[in-house]
């Protein structure tokens, strides 16, 4: 299913070398959930300001200038985005949202976005070929296109965003489209959960990127109970965040890490989100070594107060090896390594004993890719 | 000058394959720092427990093995290895200090200490070949053995620790000397300030190994004023914090980070930490790529509240570049790659236009070798 299944969604894009610019037409109630760092792009503040009416005529957003750092200049440049949109939607320059991605801290070349958004809205549309135009034109480092949908929810979605894991950033993007009626109010109360127990999973909060832009559009009216749809949006989230995980750069495993029997859900996210963002863990995945050392240690330094009574496994399908039981090492090292050879997703469990708080992150390891992309990202 | 230059201190060790044993017989005024993890290893608990009267006779050091993550086993080898030496010394066991490093949750060797210490105790000396014996002893993954000194201060010290940058951890032993009079009160307080200017500074406060231990004994009587040995003892602890991020695992460049203009210390030290840790600056620095846009994010990303008004520039030697000034992009980028590229050591500075808090922090760039050293490091 894709974006432009849903009713009312007409998109486009086109991609030259590496800048893209995509436009999406979609009147309905919005909702928007953005970055928390401190210094926000201008097309953050720009689209923030515009769908804080709920209400909202399309989209337009470019990839390979984040437009971030920009000052007036940029903020300028992200109003002049909407103003073009706006022209060829013919509606109110304040009914366009604005998202970028890209190198931070470069003028943006906004004649080029001039000149080509006539060309782009000429032949949106809503085809199969118009959702791919539209996906491709939002990427950048990304090795494949990130798609999620539920037939039950009315929901599509596309999204964009290698997953650095905390403590970095890099932009994620995120557009997703309902053909179910809720106002915006009830969708803002929706997505904030939906990205609380996905995206926010994959970046500690706050760490995130400049230019991170979760949207959330309902343009049709049909009806979908409430909670059927907040479950469905959730799982298109995740699904999401998954996707990000494997394209991590250079990533060739991905796995969740859940905690349980901490003192509060607060500890068990901390200690979780603690192990998935440890380079020594990563390291260690991405050699498929059962390094339950390093796992205990960053249990230790996640700052949450915890004792040697814990449980550690690791599990893929339908197997699981315990490596540490109770705090007593079980000497399952091997079976333990030929689960992470052969599988390249699974999910390490921590059990404590101490509460019943609980909690989970996405991580996925860190390999000489990584390295390699992001030493040579702008040069 | 080594530690076997400073009166009273007398050492020797060995090392066969992957295990070291090291022996320092050095009877006087003591004080320890260890790790902030809250699984702390059975020597740091013993350790920690033996040196509480401020009285010290000597010092055991295996490397290999952690004996950490080990339960009442792991405090029992631990206090075995202090009655080992204890033997030996002719000494009470509550009068020696232990630490170990290695790998996690394995139980100790201890037979084999058992057998060596004997061995190594017979040939302890004050020779220059006897502290290096003992240096090398204490090493694992090191890449050179680290010693700093102070004539002045009358002051030598050794340490172990390639320094994983936060929010990782990576065993720091560093065993300090001096022949100048303090008691160990008095030992504690500098102790413990210059820890945090140096070591402090690699890691961010928690994020630490299982087995971190500093230890500063006052072997002799010499007269130093305490405002002169307090700086000399802090040059001494930065100085072996920065051989650790030279020697950070795969790490080919060495950097401060140095903030000022926050609105407090705590601000900027937070920022220089969050900077000096972040995955894609340490990427970009590896590919002498002077990606402001990333440093500039992870100021946002810090937590603090900061603005737009950032300058930031790379400084080497004599030669400095703005490449952001007062939040304006100057277009320096080529010089700020030639200078990166010519350096292996320099300083990013950013200042803030907020208040008068000043901070720093070390770090290392993150290299393909990083990734292979960790993630084959048990295998």
């Amino acid at each position: 299913m894709e974006i432009t299944d849903i009713e009312g969604v007409y998109c486009n894009g086109i991609k030259e070398e590496k800048s893209g610019l995509g436009l999406v037409r979609c009147r309905g109630a919005v909702a928007g959930v953005f970055t928390k760092n401190k210094i926000k792009a201008a097309p953050v503040l720009v689209c923030r300001e515009n769908i804080a009416d709920g209400h909202v005529e399309g989209i337009i957003v470019n990839s390979g200038n984040a437009n971030a750092f920009t000052g007036e200049k940029g903020i300028q440049d992200a109003k002049e985005m909407c103003r073009i949109a706006a022209e060829l939607f013919n509606c109110e320059n304040k009914d366009v949202a604005v998202a970028s991605t890209g190198v931070i801290g470069r003028k943006l070349d906004i004649e080029w976005i001039r000149c080509r958004a006539p060309e782009v809205y000429r032949e949106i549309g809503n085809s199969k070929k118009h959702a791919e135009n539209f996906a491709r034109s939002i990427v950048t480092t990304d090795r494949f296109v990130k798609r999620a949908w539920s037939e039950k929810g009315k929901i599509a979605a596309v999204a964009k965003g290698a997953g650095m894991i905390a403590p970095n950033m890099a932009t994620m993007l995120c557009f997703i489209f309902t053909s179910a009626k809720f106002d915006s109010g009830e969708l803002y109360e929706m997505l904030k959960n939906a990205v609380n127990s996905s995206f926010n999973r994959l970046t500690v909060d706050g760490d995130t990127s400049t230019n991170d832009t979760v949207l959330l559009v309902s343009t049709g009216k049909e009806k979908v109970p409430r909670d059927l749809f907040e479950m469905e949006l959730k799982r298109v989230c995740y699904n999401l965040a998954k996707q990000m995980a494997r394209d991590g750069e250079g990533a060739t495993k991905v796995f969740d890490v859940v905690v349980s029997g901490a003192a509060s859900n607060t500890d068990a996210d901390k200690i979780a989100k603690t192990i998935a963002s440890s380079l020594l863990v990563k390291t260690a995945i991405f050699g498929s070594d059962p390094n339950w050392g390093r796992i205990i240690a960053a249990v230790g330094y996640s700052g949450v107060e915890v004792d040697e009574r814990i449980t550690l496994s690791f599990e893929a399908k339908n197997d699981k090896v315990v490596v540490v039981e109770s705090g007593r090492v079980t000497g399952n090292e091997e079976e333990a390594r030929m689960l992470l050879q052969s599988n390249d997703e699974f999910i390490i469990r921590v059990e404590l004993e101490i509460g019943d708080g609980e909690g989970f992150a996405i991580g996925c390891d860190l390999s000489y890719d990584y390295v390699k992309l992001n030493s040579e990202y702008t040069t």
